[in-house]
């Protein structure tokens, strides 16, 4: 079977790399997602703690594919895939034939079954998650001010933010909150800023659990010097308005952040795959689930086994993995070999804690500190899609990092009433 | 009677100079707005045609008063104002006294009684207002690209974009997005440039009816090199999906935009003023409505006469007249003599119609193409507030000037469908 027409779900770091990666390609390239931009989920906390705004971490799809004659991007929302007549339908009522699929829709998040506690407890996937969670925390401040005076109680709950989960995500958006909080309380006039409380939780012994134990160990005291409270063998029981029920106490709170858990996109689905709690689906290291020819599965969606461990869901194994996927598509079309089985490279991790902070492992060397933050904002910068995107983050970091202001406070999503509510 | 409590209501261009004015005034400053940020209104268009984004226009007011002590934010919705008892009553249950009380809250979209029209044709007004144009005008092409091959009717309405009113706003929102228009169509692969119509509606006989004609004739010479479509003498009798009806006959289109009208904010109905169609409360040359001894009305709320005709409703009336109140107020406070009556300086009126391109009045000498371009970009970078935001303004446009890249298309409101949808 000669391969024409691939279909690419989903334009994150998997799928994007997949279609850059067929350009010289004999075939049609149709990438189809719901949004139309590409999203740097990396620095993705930093517009939810007023550091980066949307457009400097987001890139039109169109744009990044602009001189790629041989694809096109379909805004659309994929519905169903039909193996059998090897077809994509979506929401729009298109169908795609194809001869080879790829499937490359991420990941969401998972509150364990305990689906109540999203409301509470948001998460952070999208631009919208990190806008509305931008307006969460500054809104905080905001009602602290109005409620101090009669109900100090109140003021001390919407000063205490919560994040659950010490895992990359968990560990920066703290540290970040720890920074934003301390930034802002120069604007208020009667707030008291040694109220403000950042508690870290994480069920395990340790932070960031991926990394060495050095680097935990040095995370957790960085953690502690901006003032996060780091609370570990610590599991939440139950979130509701106003608490969190951990197994060693409550703590009340206005605002509560989720980076514990995700969870597969129900690709899987789709395919009538069988997927566990997690909603991975198992791919070969064609990356190919058992009993599909011509339907490949990357990046957090997909479970892969090598040396004995699944790879993590992080952009790099994404991005590697939708590069090896072109890589071979683009051989077959050509009928040529295909290259040899997927091999994870693994260039390291990182993970920064405030200014002149981070931790990073890469190719087996420890860097922590000053030195390792510097690494971490480098090698950020340079994963950005978009040489205008680089130079504003650039400048942008560049101008917080000399006056420590935060210059993207808006709080938008709470609009003036109408005009009925107003008069 | 001693003047030591000011409340300004809104923190607009009239709000806000007047809280600075008094910085060093022996008063306490009570300034509330319900947002937490002052926007620049003037360059609002520019984030709804993706070329500038929101934190670039608006600064948060808490950061531009920091230094002022005698100075307090409250980010609180204003309900009422009894003056007899003076004070005013806010949305969260305060009650503010004031000795002097200064009505800055600006004015919104009227159509004319015709409210069902506002669903239809939005207008510009917060940064709210912006981002849903700027999602509703990419929408149009990403729906254009996804319908043209069925339904190429279709597809000409999603190409089709119909501004309102050819004031200031309206032709700078024409010219905006017609050159977005043509820089997204580079993008596309499927839809025609050529079927992009830009449509400017005007009731009167001229674009820019305020300017002097030979600047009007040359900004409607400009807005017809740009490719947009000048319809003067035309009248909108019905808006209504699909399509906008004139007196010279029936438009097809998917995207209406209001630039035709306001209406003052309902201010005068707190104080039982009747005021006519337009809303405006009268006031006086020490900016007193007639029977209110320390009650101001100031900016697009109030209609003040001089020198035969009333003060239009732009940003630098309503600076000067916040200039002005401070100024009373403080020489009051400090018990000395007020100053005389308020007299608009006025510096004339600019206008941009895309790049290269814009027509200015300035003390009487009229600049029109290229070098009024440069003064309409130098004059809003002055009087943008905060000196981050007119740096990554004047990046952000040397970028756009040099690239023809608008990087901030982003659609975000347009989200992934919950989960519960998806599967």
């Amino acid at each position: 079977m000669s391969i024409r027409d691939v279909v690419i779900i989903g334009a994150g770091f998997g799928g994007l790399s997949a279609a850059k990666e067929l350009a010289g390609a004999p075939v049609n390239v149709t990438l189809v997602d719901q949004q139309n931009h590409h999203l740097f989920q990396p620095l993705l906390y930093q517009v939810a703690t007023a550091a980066l705004t949307p457009a400097e971490i987001a890139v039109p799809i169109r744009s990044v594919l602009r001189r790629q004659r041989n694809a096109r991007v379909l805004m659309d929302r994929v519905i169903d895939v039909d193996a059998d007549a090897a077809t994509v339908v979506t929401e729009s009522g298109r169908t795609l034939p194809f001869d080879a699929l790829v499937i490359a829709t991420g990941a969401r998040h998972s509150y364990f079954g305990k689906d109540d506690w999203a409301t509470h407890a948001p998460g952070l996937k999208t631009l919208n998650d990190a806008l509305g969670l931008r307006e969460k925390i500054l809104m905080a401040f905001e009602q602290a001010e109005m409620v101090v005076e009669n109900d100090p109680e109140a003021a001390r709950r919407f000063q205490t933010f919560v994040v659950v989960g010490a895992g990359p995500t968990g560990v920066e958006l703290a540290g970040a909150i720890a920074e934003l909080s301390q930034s802002v309380m120069r604007d208020f006039r009667h707030i008291d800023g040694a109220n403000n409380r950042i508690i870290l939780l994480e069920g395990g012994p340790r932070v960031l659990p991926s990394f060495a134990e050095d680097l935990s160990l040095r995370a957790m005291h960085d953690l502690k010097a901006l003032g996060v409270e780091v609370r570990t063998e610590t599991m939440v029981t139950d979130i509701a308005a106003g608490h969190v029920t951990t197994n060693q106490g409550d703590i009340p709170t206005e605002t509560v952040i989720w980076a514990a858990g995700v969870q597969a996109s129900p690709a899987g689905a789709w395919l009538g795959l069988a997927n566990g709690r997690s909603g991975h689906v198992e791919v070969d290291e064609t990356l190919r689930p058992k009993g599909f020819d011509n339907i490949y599965v990357i990046g957090d969606t997909a479970r892969h086994e090598a040396d004995g461990g699944a790879l993590p869901g992080i952009a790099p194994v994404a991005k590697q993995m939708g590069q090896y996927v072109g890589r071979r598509l683009s051989k077959l079309a050509s009928g040529k070999e295909p290259p040899s089985g997927f091999r994870y490279l693994d260039a390291g991790s990182l993970a920064t804690i405030g200014r002149n902070r981070a931790v990073a492992d890469i190719f087996g060397l420890k860097v922590k500190g000053f030195a390792g933050w510097l690494l971490w904002g480098a090698a950020h910068v340079y994963f950005l899609i978009g040489f205008k995107n680089r130079l504003f983050v650039m400048l942008h970091w560049l101008w917080l990092y000399l006056t420590w202001q935060r210059g993207v406070r808006l709080i938008m999503h709470h609009e003036p009433a109408t005009d009925s509510e107003k008069s």
